[in-house]
């Protein structure tokens, strides 16, 4: 659909959680519908690992449709002919914000001389951008996954700038198993000789390394019972196995197709940032230790809905922040949907999500 | 405790299920305990795909206590005072039966000529080694996890071979979830460029590559509820977050430890192959698609052994061989055990397994 592709740079230096600030920092996003003339119409949508700001429209590299296009357009349940739809790419990611593969005020990349960043940085990247846009209240947060934890930070940390906070498939922490899945990506690409700790650009990046990493978590967003629907034991255009090691599996073929496509688009600095960011991600610990006193401004309406079949952030997850948010006497509905395909349920078709969805945002 | 290691060469080659042989077979074994006058006490143990023969003695390189110390030994479950026990190295394995990294007939390793070989091609060996030994049937055949599989692939291929057979943690075949993480971990032996196609020996070994597949097996061996128990989110030696790539998380330092650890004793060629055996294992598939026809000769008595955390191989595929032994006529008891370790249950310290071991050796 028609989309506006913009970047600005913030006026000033970002603060960072880990101390220090980043000099210069741009923030490039796309934006969907029009703005309203009181400006209340607007919905920042957040996007996950390795989404994008190309929610709708195509992506420049892959060439392949918006990553959320069967939710967002006119008509759709988060509706362009009513809203205007902002999603930005969080800083630390590859894709026009800035990231490790950036010009560093020295003009060469940062590299890992990319600071350390939080989820809440990213969101103040966000709000940043929002206040550059004279977005001062917003209809709505929205997100899945990563997405979800940035709707769940503005929530707590700059509650007057949505009405709306809506979240799926995510987590206000990080488990001990989501922290394991994302060293094991880690490990990967730092063991792949083409990373040279982080200074490959202009050079052959850690592809190998990368696609292992895209391996490990695409297990992780699929569950056991979509990865044996899907594919079970059978084999991948043979008869019998080749007792070798090609991938006789149909399951082993679309690992690899995953790892291999991902690094086309994806920056592996990028990957480890993103992935140290939700790993530190724990909500409740950056408000004292309670989660529901993250909570305590809110005067937002909250939606959280989770996935049966989500073993990345199962239920219990989903559930733990709706009990913070009744502590904290905010406005909480909850749904955990009925579908097989797991994490990536958000992603997928999965109409229950839409009518919850359309019907929040009202 | 006292153990008698020995090799000994089969005196043929090997017929393999993927068609040829296996020209010079050595299988490297332990034993613990008396044979007895008429050779009817012997147990075979079959360990699991980076176990060994060492339950219950020190392994050689490592110096650690034998894998499983807790439950062979005087006056334990399976007790040397009245069996004698037989652990064999598994053909494709690295500590001194034939593997990828064994002389081929042409004096150099293997490396990848060494054939892919499967669960019941192990087994092949190890009834070579039984006949070499005089044992025409054990008292029992057991096994946890792909020592499972083994026990299982006895009972069907040479039933008559054994008056017991217990299965623990195992499966009768490898899930499309299962075949994944298996495939992660070769992808990632085989992007380190160390690998050299499999031609590394004599030089520097692609230990990064092993390291990172032992860590994405060893997240699959525990609980979500036991990395969280173990671990949740603490810090490792440290009282803030570092804000940057070092071992942060307690998680973090184990995995790294699991897998730097394992490169000292395991060779990624026999990783490469045991997983590819595991991988094929289908007994059902073996035996015409009726996973009970699989054990249409069998008279032994079987008991299969589940643990409520395990997600690796689940109850439901022990009830899946427990229903197909029922539809044989076979002798059959199944037990899950409630311990929140996960798969590795069956090697910690679950008391009810000890009872349920010793009960059914009788």
């Amino acid at each position: 659909m028609s989309a506006t592709s913009q970047t600005i740079t913030l006026p000033g230096p970002l603060p960072l959680d880990g101390g220090g600030e980043l000099a210069r920092v741009e923030v490039a996003f796309e934006t969907y519908g029009e703005l309203n003339a009181d400006r209340s119409n607007a919905i920042l949508l957040c996007h996950a690992l390795t989404g994008d700001q190309y929610v709708a429209s195509a992506h420049p590299i892959t060439g392949k449709p918006g990553w959320w296009e069967r939710m967002v357009g006119p008509g759709k349940p988060i509706d362009t002919d009513r809203f205007h739809v902002i999603c930005a790419n969080v800083i630390g990611s590859c894709m026009g914000s800035t990231g490790p593969a950036s010009a560093a005020p020295d003009g060469s990349p940062y590299g890992m001389r990319f600071p350390v960043i939080t989820i809440r940085d990213m969101v103040r990247a966000h709000v940043g951008l929002l206040d550059a846009l004279g977005i001062d209240r917003l209809h709505a947060v929205v997100g899945g996954s990563m997405g979800g934890m940035q709707a769940l930070s503005l929530a707590a940390n700059w509650p007057e700038r949505t009405a709306r906070v809506l979240v799926i498939a995510s987590t206000s922490r990080h488990s001990a198993q989501n922290i394991a899945f994302h060293e094991l990506g880690r490990q990967a690409i730092m063991a792949d000789p083409r990373w040279k700790q982080g200074n490959y650009y202009g050079g052959e990046a850690p592809d190998n390394g990368l696609a292992v990493a895209r391996m490990a978590a695409h297990i992780t967003y699929l569950s056991e019972e979509a990865l044996t629907g899907k594919f079970g034991r059978n084999l991948q255009d043979r008869d019998a196995k080749s007792f070798g090691f090609d991938a006789d599996f149909q399951v082993e073929s679309y690992l690899r197709y995953q790892g291999s496509g991902f690094t086309r688009r994806f920056d592996a600095n990028s990957y480890l940032y993103i992935t140290r960011a939700m790993d530190y991600f724990d909500l409740a610990e950056e408000h004292g230790g309670r989660l529901a006193d993250a909570f305590a401004g809110a005067d937002a309406r909250f939606c959280l809905v989770s996935f049966d079949s989500d073993w990345l952030y199962p239920t219990s997850e989903s559930r733990h922040v709706v009990h913070a948010l009744n502590a904290a006497g905010a406005a909480v509905s909850f749904v955990e949907l009925s579908a097989p395909h797991g994490h990536d349920s958000f992603l997928l078709d999965v109409p229950a999500l839409d009518r919850v969805i359309g019907g929040f945002l009202g």
